[in-house]
């Protein structure tokens, strides 16, 4: 078994952005050399999360205003007393922050209208995202 | 370590549907032949989810309930210039579109209550589940 | 490739709570001696989650706060035939019962501010998590 490991770096621009890192993470799997493996692709933040969904840009807008709408952002929470972004950890646990990803012929086995997103829930503000892909 | 992969087929009948698929995946865990190991489930859609929870009816028309109730299924989302399914993607993010079962002794290691269900969201469609089991 | 497994014995103390259970884990990473790897952190129950967060007791209360208001607790289910805890089991799903995590140089990788917690929802009780570490 081989271990190949890589940190993207990712900018972030607004308070809520879900960013499509697909072509990111596609790249680093070729780089890998791996063709029959498992990717871990890790948020190591407490306020981003990471989704697989449709790149569609309405639809990337609609989860937007879910997020907002499922958990009362201006809300006054215990946390606030440290930092003004209880919701963003709130939204964090309940999308997760991994995601496990099959790899298949050198290539993720992502479903035809599946892509990958990096949600910042706390921005803007630099951000890393951790990848390991194990296989052979 | 040894990789094993199989594609479930899964014909759904309701726009909501809550389907114990535990025994396919218990079956291909045998057919592996792997005795020690992790797995893999993957649905490879964005209007599908898999969770795991009991196998009880009126539990599963609970979940089934509460998906509704918690994102607003009739709203007027940007998504439906598209189609008409923004919810059934939302829900797809927050439930989470793969799960990892650890195997030990050639079986997979499920709690006393604990059932594999696919979530179809979006209905009724032909679906697909990944599983790769990887061990040895 | 080698395999470490342990199981956690938890005693929880309330109906919905949130336990740190970051060093326990990252003491079995210590125990196992593998050095790069990946964990599988996984609770066997139907009301129980696993989420990572920040370790801060404010923002632990706002989350308990935000699973009381996010489903409703109160309301008459179906599963109210079999037992009075449908809400516990439908927050579990939607939080998820397992993490995967990445060992590196013979520890978690784990981010400043993330710690690893047990969710109780339906307590107390006696609870288990599965702690399966694969690597070399």
């Amino acid at each position: 078994m081989k271990f190949f490991d890589k940190t993207l770096r990712i900018q972030t621009n607004k308070s809520i952005e879900i960013l499509n890192i697909t072509s990111q993470i596609s790249q680093l799997v070729q780089e890998s050399e791996i063709e029959k493996g498992t990717t871990i692709v890790y948020s190591p933040h407490t306020t981003t999360a990471l989704i697989i969904n449709e790149n569609e840009p309405g639809l990337v807008k609609d989860i937007e205003g879910a997020i907002k709408d499922l958990i009362p952002w201006g809300k006054i929470y215990a946390h606030n007393a440290i930092d003004n972004n209880a919701a963003s950890h709130i939204v964090s646990s309940f999308l997760g922050n991994s995601l496990n990803l099959i790899i298949s012929k050198g290539n993720l086995e992502l479903g035809t209208w599946q892509s990958i997103f990096f949600v910042e829930l706390d921005g803007s503000r630099p951000r890393k995202v951790l990848v390991r892909i194990v296989g052979e």
